[in-house]
């Protein structure tokens, strides 16, 4: 079974050397975690994740969850206990207002706690996962009794939430969405219809869940516009607010899936159920995107959670593993072997993994802290400038990180061989895990059609061009340094590459949309490379700084830091130059085909 | 459950229209397969593929095998019925000799219809191809007995071949193993050790198993050197040479594994069993050797063959699910949505599969047909030549087109969406099944360095010299038709950056060998790019001659080669300036860090 260790360190030195945490100490919730409560807080997030959490990870996937006859789901066995010690930790609210039973923290405190979490087993943190979006949804569009009805309960109570979008025709596309609410007449609404691969939608470590459900109310315009987001409880609070009467909404099987198989994923049947109007009639689309921009990060931070777990055994088989002898002569003469990350291309797919993991890991901490100010601080124009920044990197923190995070546990499987094919040594679940994160949320080519078509022409390209600037100031600041030049020379490189991109569009996608859509996920994952360039760009400076100062017996984390930098500088980043090129192809060969051709 | 129709029409072009099959007739067997005859077994194995071997490809998934407390194993149940009609077919013998019940025919035919078969159900083929693995090690190194003993009843009788290489501690490095082998003193030998990740080890489909082991005679010299190649049946031939006594090798269990669920991994363990030394003493890694090309191709063409079932499916979905409205206006406006494959990023995944895929047959096909001049040619001169291509594409075969099959799965399952990911439409399978050809047969990255290391330096580069030749004359020559130029371009620049890289090997990795392992895996990415954008060069210009003199109805056949082609030109091709510049930053930062730091 793989070992984990939560990149405590790494994560400190990303939030106070790189990011400036302590600067943000006139926001809410940043001053209850200085740097002392900030390590503190990592640090016990750590220690439930190897202790508690991460060894339920392999009996997860082996036990899965059983649907029973009755409809109720068993999730395996050693879940219940780890969640429990979740709940009673209070990491369930750790960003929830305090009113609420919450503990009002940073975003980014939630954040970078929960990287860990889910490196130790993302099937079990999606039942959290899914329970913080609800209380998302609740805080922005509930009324004062929703919120006091179903937030307490959600927060401290072990109650857990649902999101309910899909049905069988409808993915993507949720204009085409037929469940139906009819008003009752008393102010509730009666619920029909099926829901499918609804996560977690039924189970066994929560004694109320509630559903989020989207539903079009009898009469309501057709398409998306009339469609309405509802409350839909497993069981109707009685008078004090405990699970009363069961509600008409019931699980009619569980899916067999590739991962996630400590999570069950129901269809979920809808019969006449009473639920209630969270937010507006007809704004159930809109009440569902204010969760999106967070729900998306959090799927982006299962690709970099796997990601990484899956680099950390990778890396202990490699210094494990005898086989073969280093090119350049016996490392371990006294051995049989030597170990094989004595071999280059081992050290590859290592330094790969660990290059774009360490950036994607500032990527996700700097977006969170994006959230935090867009919704925590009193200036206005800073909360606008961070909103734009939050709403540009969504789509690449979920679109790039789960597909790198599938990569990487692939490539950490294959440092194992034959071993990462079969499931003893955990690395083919990884495998299987990572591979719907690409999905979910919003499959990553609708996350690169958000950037494009959504995201890059907003506010007239605001967004974008405040990033350019940052980025090109950046490069422009420390070019006459010599230690930093090679980096910003790559950065810049990169950068070039991408504005041209972003010209091309201008010039080629107005007139011929499948010009942009033919570009997009060549230009979301162009764009992801100068993100992660850019947090690799601070990273070096902040640690060459460090290093300036004299870092005493941490010199090394700070020496390795500029390595690794200089890795993905060198191996990485290059890859921008021919997605611009593929892009800049547009779309006349991949549209020229009829249909009946394929 | 997907469906699957074998690509015969476009088998049939790349053979007769591109690589000039009928030129071959010379050659033993080519002159039995005239265009009728090889029009006609390819239309038969496909109707095997589609009607009997496919339909059994789920359930192998679901049932998968299962070992017995008495050490036998049983496969999916429906696995002997159409094992039994490939073997009443004639297939298990299409290309081996006649003498030994064979049919002959060229290796090039085998390599046609195989990829059918295996993209109708990889697992069960397995079988059959590690029998073909161990007809063509006894042809090479058994005596006259031998052959006489074991090759009709491989070829003809049903019984199946294992490879049994790999022990617990011992994989790519075969020098570590411990096998050993007492002389017994009548000529035959005792094995006795543990061997690992034996495919069809043991099972119910045959009535008598062939193992060739590789173990270490007593008093053998240490490391590769003391090697010998072991033929060890589970029964002993009777006088009559029918199944007789039990010998004392058993399977000790089966590994639970991510895919190929359908061919049983065994344990094997070997008690002093009866075993017939096949080749020299200690050569058997040389003979092992011999197998090796024809092994290699065969797992390349695994991932080939479930690539393209990937496609398929994918492409049938496209058409299907309605989703959505094309960014240029509905498409299909009386219908609630239009067909995904009206969305460009769904076409680039379609397109990306099916260029890499039409070219990735061509050059399965052209290597196999070097396999045949190689073997059967009465011209040393056209031996040599044939058998250098051949020994230099082989690691490419084996090493980009598993890489690609199985992004081709996963990419054909980012098609479905959730759909993919739930184990219903068979996606998750595709991706599953595709994983181990990248690792097993040896693991990429040994494709990787067997290319740089030894194909490359070998006979004074003397292969890659005549394939750069072959390449670049064909640029040249085509350069002044304005059709082919702007195919002959984008090869031009790709054959320059395989040009550049491999000189910035010859200048770098002769005095600094971990500069040859760092750039190993994107120089063979490298040259695999250049070989397929070769065969699409060839297969445009096919394409173009046969418009040229009018095609008639299948015009279209040949217009979309064309544009298929050019969409490999515009949208693949560009990587290989990534894989260059990678390449090119050398080995330092790779190997910087001290193993501890990770």
């Amino acid at each position: 079974m793989p070992t984990y260790t939560a990149p405590v360190r790494d994560t400190l030195f990303v939030l106070n050397e790189v990011l400036g945490y302590e600067r943000y100490s006139n926001l809410a919730g940043f001053a209850d975690s200085s740097a002392d409560v900030l390590e503190a807080i990592l640090t016990e997030g750590a220690r439930l994740t190897e202790n508690v959490i991460q060894p339920t990870n392999r009996a997860g996937d082996i036990e899965g969850c059983v649907r029973h006859d009755d409809g109720s789901v068993t999730t395996p066995k050693v879940f219940r206990a780890a969640f429990d010690e979740y709940l009673q930790g209070g990491w369930m609210g750790l960003a929830a207002p305090e009113e609420f039973g919450g503990q009002g923290l940073p975003y980014t405190v939630h954040t970078a706690v929960s990287e860990y979490m889910i490196s130790g087993n993302m099937a079990l943190l999606m039942y959290a996962g899914l329970t913080q979006g609800a209380i998302a949804a609740l805080i922005a569009h509930g009324t004062e009794e929703q919120k006091a009805t179903w937030l307490p309960k959600l927060v401290e109570g072990g109650w857990t939430g649902t999101m309910n979008l899909t049905e069988p025709h409808c993915g993507t596309d949720l204009g085409l969405l037929r469940t139906r609410a009819v008003p009752a007449g008393d102010g509730s609404y009666r619920i029909s219809g099926q829901k499918i691969f609804i996560s977690a939608g039924e189970h066994d470590m929560a004694d109320n869940i509630v559903h989020l459900v989207l539903a079009r109310i009898e009469g309501a315009p057709k398409g998306t516009k009339g469609i309405s987001l509802f409350i839909v409880p497993k069981f109707l609070p009685d008078a004090s607010g405990s699970p009363g009467q069961r509600n008409g909404v019931s699980c009619g099987s569980i899916e067999e899936k590739m991962g996630i198989h400590g999570n069950a994923t129901c269809v979920m049947n809808y019969d006449a159920a009473t639920g209630w109007l969270l937010g507006e009639a007809n704004g159930g689309l809109k009440a569902m995107f204010t969760m999106m921009n967070e729900a998306r990060l959090g799927v982006g931070l299962q690709g970099l959670a796997v990601g990484e777990a899956a680099y950390q055994a990778a890396a202990v088989y490699a210094r494990e593993r005898l086989q073969g002898r280093a090119l350049t002569g016996p490392k371990e003469p006294d051995r049989p072997a030597d170990p094989i990350i004595v071999h280059p291309d081992v050290r590859r797919i290592l330094m790969t993994m660990r290059s774009v993991n360490e950036s994607g890991r500032a990527l996700a901490l700097w977006t969170a802290l994006k959230s935090d100010i867009a919704h925590r601080s009193a200036d206005e124009k800073e909360r606008q400038d961070a909103d734009d920044a939050l709403g540009l990197m969504t789509p690449i923190v979920k679109g790039v990180l789960t597909d790198k995070g599938f990569e990487h546990a692939v490539m950490a499987q294959q440092v194992f061989g034959g071993h990462g094919y079969i499931e003893e040594h955990g690395m083919s679940q990884f495998v299987r895990d990572a591979r719907i994160a690409m999905i979910y949320e919003g499959a990553n080519g609708i996350q690169a059609l958000d950037l494009v078509g959504r995201k890059l022409p907003m506010h007239g390209g605001r967004a974008i061009q405040a990033f350019f600037k940052e980025v090109g100031d950046f490069c422009e600041e420390n070019r006459a340094d010599a230690d930093m030049a090679p980096f910003t020379k790559a950065l810049k490189k990169g950068l070039n590459d991408l504005q041209a991109a972003t010209m091309w569009l201008m010039q080629n996608a107005m007139q011929k949309p499948d010009n942009a859509g033919a570009a997009s996920t060549d230009y979301m994952h162009l764009f992801g490379l100068v993100a992660l360039g850019y947090m690799w760009g601070l990273m070096v400076k902040a640690s060459q700084a460090r290093l300036a100062v004299g870092a005493g017996d941490a010199a090394s984390f700070y020496e390795n830091k500029i390595v690794t930098g200089r890795y993905f500088m060198e191996r990485v980043m290059p890859e921008t130059a021919a997605h611009l090129a593929r892009l800049s192809a547009g779309a006349d060969a991949m549209m020229a085909l009829p249909a009946e051709a394929f």
